[in-house]
Protein backbone atom coordinates (compact mmCIF):
# COMPACT_ATOMS: atom_id res chain seq x y z
CA UNK A 1 0.00 0.00 0.00
CA UNK A 2 2.12 3.09 -1.28
CA UNK A 3 -0.32 6.34 -1.38
CA UNK A 4 -3.78 7.26 -2.62
CA UNK A 5 -3.08 6.85 -6.29
CA UNK A 6 -6.23 8.90 -7.29
CA UNK A 7 -9.32 10.22 -5.37
CA UNK A 8 -12.87 8.91 -7.66
CA UNK A 9 -15.11 12.10 -8.36
CA UNK A 10 -18.39 11.21 -10.02
CA UNK A 11 -19.97 13.95 -11.58
CA UNK A 12 -23.26 14.65 -13.90
CA UNK A 13 -21.51 16.78 -16.26
CA UNK A 14 -17.93 16.79 -17.08
CA UNK A 15 -17.66 19.82 -18.59
CA UNK A 16 -19.36 22.27 -16.16
CA UNK A 17 -16.95 20.50 -13.03
CA UNK A 18 -13.61 20.96 -15.22
CA UNK A 19 -14.56 24.47 -15.09
CA UNK A 20 -14.70 24.25 -11.11
CA UNK A 21 -11.92 22.24 -10.47
CA UNK A 22 -9.77 24.31 -12.99
CA UNK A 23 -10.41 26.76 -10.83
CA UNK A 24 -9.96 25.01 -7.51
CA UNK A 25 -6.44 23.43 -8.51
CA UNK A 26 -5.62 26.31 -10.27
CA UNK A 27 -4.61 23.98 -13.11
CA UNK A 28 -5.91 22.04 -16.14
CA UNK A 29 -6.94 18.33 -16.52
CA UNK A 30 -3.80 16.86 -17.83
CA UNK A 31 -5.56 13.77 -19.42
CA UNK A 32 -9.09 12.49 -20.69
CA UNK A 33 -9.88 9.14 -21.27
CA UNK A 34 -12.69 7.30 -21.99
CA UNK A 35 -13.19 3.29 -20.69
CA UNK A 36 -15.88 1.96 -23.07
CA UNK A 37 -16.19 -1.25 -21.33
CA UNK A 38 -16.48 0.33 -17.71
CA UNK A 39 -18.99 2.99 -19.11
CA UNK A 40 -16.95 6.12 -17.57
CA UNK A 41 -15.32 9.04 -19.41
CA UNK A 42 -12.66 10.48 -17.31
CA UNK A 43 -10.82 13.32 -16.64
CA UNK A 44 -7.28 13.28 -14.45
CA UNK A 45 -5.45 16.36 -12.31
CA UNK A 46 -2.38 15.93 -11.12
CA UNK A 47 -1.76 16.89 -7.48
CA UNK A 48 1.76 15.84 -6.13
CA UNK A 49 2.00 12.23 -5.98
CA UNK A 50 -1.82 11.88 -6.43
CA UNK A 51 -4.55 12.53 -8.81
CA UNK A 52 -8.26 13.53 -8.78
CA UNK A 53 -9.83 11.58 -11.69
CA UNK A 54 -13.43 12.83 -12.60
CA UNK A 55 -15.82 10.34 -13.64
CA UNK A 56 -18.67 11.06 -16.19
CA UNK A 57 -21.31 8.03 -17.22
CA UNK A 58 -20.99 7.59 -20.96
CA UNK A 59 -24.86 6.39 -20.81
CA UNK A 60 -27.57 5.53 -18.07
CA UNK A 61 -26.50 2.22 -17.93
CA UNK A 62 -23.11 3.52 -16.47
CA UNK A 63 -22.23 2.50 -12.53
CA UNK A 64 -21.53 6.21 -12.48
CA UNK A 65 -25.10 7.04 -13.72
CA UNK A 66 -26.10 4.20 -11.38
CA UNK A 67 -24.40 6.11 -8.35
CA UNK A 68 -25.80 9.13 -9.42
CA UNK A 69 -29.15 8.28 -9.14
CA UNK A 70 -28.81 7.01 -5.46
CA UNK A 71 -26.18 9.23 -4.40
CA UNK A 72 -25.23 13.08 -5.21
CA UNK A 73 -22.43 14.07 -7.26
CA UNK A 74 -18.71 14.10 -5.26
CA UNK A 75 -16.71 11.39 -3.58
CA UNK A 76 -16.68 7.61 -5.60
CA UNK A 77 -13.91 5.37 -4.75
CA UNK A 78 -9.99 5.80 -3.46
CA UNK A 79 -8.03 4.23 -5.64
CA UNK A 80 -4.61 2.70 -3.50
CA UNK A 81 -1.26 1.95 -5.28
CA UNK A 82 -0.04 -1.34 -4.72
CA UNK A 83 2.84 -3.12 -5.50
CA UNK A 84 1.57 -6.25 -6.83
CA UNK A 85 -2.08 -6.54 -6.56
CA UNK A 86 -2.31 -10.15 -6.95
CA UNK A 87 -0.70 -10.77 -3.56
CA UNK A 88 -2.19 -7.50 -2.03
CA UNK A 89 -5.62 -9.25 -3.22
CA UNK A 90 -4.74 -12.76 -1.79
CA UNK A 91 -3.54 -11.62 1.58
CA UNK A 92 -7.17 -9.00 2.00
CA UNK A 93 -9.44 -11.87 1.11
CA UNK A 94 -7.49 -14.31 3.53
CA UNK A 95 -8.89 -11.22 5.72
CA UNK A 96 -12.17 -11.53 4.68
CA UNK A 97 -12.15 -8.46 2.57
CA UNK A 98 -14.77 -9.22 -0.57
CA UNK A 99 -13.84 -7.75 -3.67
CA UNK A 100 -16.55 -6.54 -6.74
CA UNK A 101 -14.43 -8.30 -9.13
CA UNK A 102 -12.57 -11.56 -8.13
CA UNK A 103 -9.66 -10.98 -10.28
CA UNK A 104 -7.71 -7.77 -11.63
CA UNK A 105 -8.97 -6.23 -14.59
CA UNK A 106 -7.63 -3.34 -16.88
CA UNK A 107 -8.86 -0.08 -15.59
CA UNK A 108 -7.89 3.86 -17.13
CA UNK A 109 -4.55 5.05 -17.00
CA UNK A 110 -2.47 1.85 -17.71
CA UNK A 111 -3.75 0.10 -14.40
CA UNK A 112 -4.50 -3.25 -13.46
CA UNK A 113 -7.54 -2.73 -10.73
CA UNK A 114 -9.66 -3.92 -8.50
CA UNK A 115 -12.51 -2.62 -6.01
CA UNK A 116 -12.94 -3.62 -2.62
CA UNK A 117 -16.79 -3.97 -1.60
CA UNK A 118 -18.09 -1.01 0.28
CA UNK A 119 -19.67 -3.39 2.86
CA UNK A 120 -15.84 -4.37 3.73
CA UNK A 121 -14.85 -0.54 4.29
CA UNK A 122 -17.16 1.09 6.06
CA UNK A 123 -19.13 1.99 3.27
CA UNK A 124 -16.05 3.65 1.13
CA UNK A 125 -15.49 1.85 -2.35
CA UNK A 126 -11.73 1.48 -2.24
CA UNK A 127 -9.59 0.34 -5.93
CA UNK A 128 -6.15 -1.30 -5.73
CA UNK A 129 -4.23 -0.32 -8.57
CA UNK A 130 -0.65 -1.66 -10.03
CA UNK A 131 0.87 -0.39 -13.20
CA UNK A 132 0.91 -2.39 -15.80
CA UNK A 133 4.24 -3.71 -16.93
CA UNK B 1 -1.88 22.81 -3.86
CA UNK B 2 0.60 20.08 -3.01
CA UNK B 3 -0.99 17.29 -2.46
CA UNK B 4 -3.96 15.13 -0.78
CA UNK B 5 -2.64 15.65 2.68
CA UNK B 6 -5.13 13.57 4.14
CA UNK B 7 -9.11 11.85 3.33
CA UNK B 8 -11.27 11.95 6.09
CA UNK B 9 -13.94 8.86 6.71
CA UNK B 10 -16.50 9.78 9.12
CA UNK B 11 -16.78 5.98 11.28
CA UNK B 12 -19.82 5.31 13.93
CA UNK B 13 -17.29 3.46 16.09
CA UNK B 14 -13.90 3.96 15.75
CA UNK B 15 -12.59 1.18 17.14
CA UNK B 16 -14.51 -1.13 15.07
CA UNK B 17 -13.24 0.86 12.25
CA UNK B 18 -9.58 0.75 13.17
CA UNK B 19 -9.92 -3.02 13.26
CA UNK B 20 -10.93 -2.68 9.35
CA UNK B 21 -8.21 -0.18 8.69
CA UNK B 22 -5.40 -1.93 9.96
CA UNK B 23 -6.13 -4.95 8.24
CA UNK B 24 -6.54 -2.89 4.84
CA UNK B 25 -3.39 -1.06 5.02
CA UNK B 26 -1.65 -3.61 7.43
CA UNK B 27 -0.64 -1.17 9.79
CA UNK B 28 -1.68 0.53 12.58
CA UNK B 29 -2.49 4.14 13.48
CA UNK B 30 0.32 5.87 14.27
CA UNK B 31 -1.70 8.68 16.31
CA UNK B 32 -5.07 9.21 17.57
CA UNK B 33 -6.37 12.75 18.56
CA UNK B 34 -9.53 14.13 20.33
CA UNK B 35 -10.45 17.77 18.84
CA UNK B 36 -12.92 18.80 21.27
CA UNK B 37 -14.08 21.77 19.96
CA UNK B 38 -14.82 20.29 16.97
CA UNK B 39 -16.33 17.45 18.13
CA UNK B 40 -14.04 14.86 16.66
CA UNK B 41 -12.20 12.16 17.51
CA UNK B 42 -9.31 11.41 15.13
CA UNK B 43 -6.92 8.01 14.44
CA UNK B 44 -4.43 8.93 11.63
CA UNK B 45 -3.26 6.41 9.38
CA UNK B 46 0.14 6.52 7.01
CA UNK B 47 0.00 5.78 3.64
CA UNK B 48 2.97 6.78 1.61
CA UNK B 49 3.09 10.74 1.15
CA UNK B 50 -0.84 10.70 2.12
CA UNK B 51 -2.83 9.78 5.45
CA UNK B 52 -6.54 8.46 6.08
CA UNK B 53 -8.59 10.21 8.80
CA UNK B 54 -10.72 8.33 10.81
CA UNK B 55 -13.12 11.07 12.54
CA UNK B 56 -15.51 9.59 15.54
CA UNK B 57 -18.26 12.03 16.65
CA UNK B 58 -17.32 13.07 20.35
CA UNK B 59 -20.70 13.87 20.78
CA UNK B 60 -24.40 14.36 19.27
CA UNK B 61 -23.72 17.40 18.40
CA UNK B 62 -20.49 17.05 16.79
CA UNK B 63 -20.31 17.55 12.70
CA UNK B 64 -19.85 14.02 12.47
CA UNK B 65 -23.00 12.73 14.67
CA UNK B 66 -25.06 15.10 11.90
CA UNK B 67 -23.64 14.14 9.37
CA UNK B 68 -24.24 10.23 9.56
CA UNK B 69 -27.44 11.20 10.78
CA UNK B 70 -27.49 11.94 7.04
CA UNK B 71 -25.49 10.21 5.37
CA UNK B 72 -23.73 6.60 5.38
CA UNK B 73 -20.11 5.95 7.35
CA UNK B 74 -17.18 6.46 4.38
CA UNK B 75 -15.91 9.69 2.55
CA UNK B 76 -16.22 12.75 4.47
CA UNK B 77 -13.54 15.04 3.21
CA UNK B 78 -10.72 15.35 1.41
CA UNK B 79 -7.87 17.79 2.65
CA UNK B 80 -5.63 19.34 -0.02
CA UNK B 81 -1.68 20.75 1.22
CA UNK B 82 -0.99 24.02 1.09
CA UNK B 83 1.98 26.48 1.41
CA UNK B 84 0.41 29.18 2.17
CA UNK B 85 -3.48 28.88 3.38
CA UNK B 86 -4.22 32.91 3.50
CA UNK B 87 -3.06 32.85 -0.19
CA UNK B 88 -4.67 30.17 -1.29
CA UNK B 89 -8.24 31.55 0.00
CA UNK B 90 -7.52 34.54 -1.36
CA UNK B 91 -7.28 33.63 -4.56
CA UNK B 92 -9.91 30.89 -4.49
CA UNK B 93 -12.84 33.46 -2.74
CA UNK B 94 -12.19 35.96 -5.90
CA UNK B 95 -12.75 32.62 -8.18
CA UNK B 96 -16.45 32.60 -6.00
CA UNK B 97 -15.49 29.57 -3.86
CA UNK B 98 -17.70 30.03 -0.40
CA UNK B 99 -15.67 28.61 2.69
CA UNK B 100 -17.31 27.77 5.68
CA UNK B 101 -14.94 29.37 7.90
CA UNK B 102 -14.00 32.37 6.29
CA UNK B 103 -10.54 32.54 8.19
CA UNK B 104 -8.02 29.69 8.79
CA UNK B 105 -8.61 27.88 12.58
CA UNK B 106 -7.03 25.49 13.90
CA UNK B 107 -7.16 21.88 13.31
CA UNK B 108 -5.67 18.26 14.49
CA UNK B 109 -2.63 17.18 13.58
CA UNK B 110 -0.87 20.64 14.41
CA UNK B 111 -2.56 22.38 10.73
CA UNK B 112 -4.12 25.72 10.24
CA UNK B 113 -7.38 25.07 8.04
CA UNK B 114 -10.28 25.84 5.97
CA UNK B 115 -13.09 23.92 4.23
CA UNK B 116 -14.44 24.93 1.31
CA UNK B 117 -18.34 24.80 1.23
CA UNK B 118 -19.34 21.54 -0.46
CA UNK B 119 -21.81 23.30 -2.59
CA UNK B 120 -19.09 25.28 -4.46
CA UNK B 121 -17.07 21.75 -5.59
CA UNK B 122 -19.46 19.42 -6.89
CA UNK B 123 -20.83 17.78 -4.11
CA UNK B 124 -17.42 17.41 -1.86
CA UNK B 125 -16.40 18.56 1.41
CA UNK B 126 -12.35 20.28 0.67
CA UNK B 127 -10.07 21.13 3.44
CA UNK B 128 -7.40 23.25 3.04
CA UNK B 129 -4.36 22.98 5.11
CA UNK B 130 -1.01 24.05 5.74
CA UNK B 131 1.39 23.42 8.67
CA UNK B 132 2.15 24.97 11.34
CA UNK B 133 5.06 27.24 11.65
Amino acid sequence: MNKIEHLGIAVADAEKAKKIFDKLLNKSSYKAEKVEFEGVSTHFYELGPNKLELLEATGPDSPIAKFLAKNREGFHHVAIAVDNIFSEMGRLKKEGFVFINDKPKEGADNKLIAFIHPKSVNGMLVELCQDKI
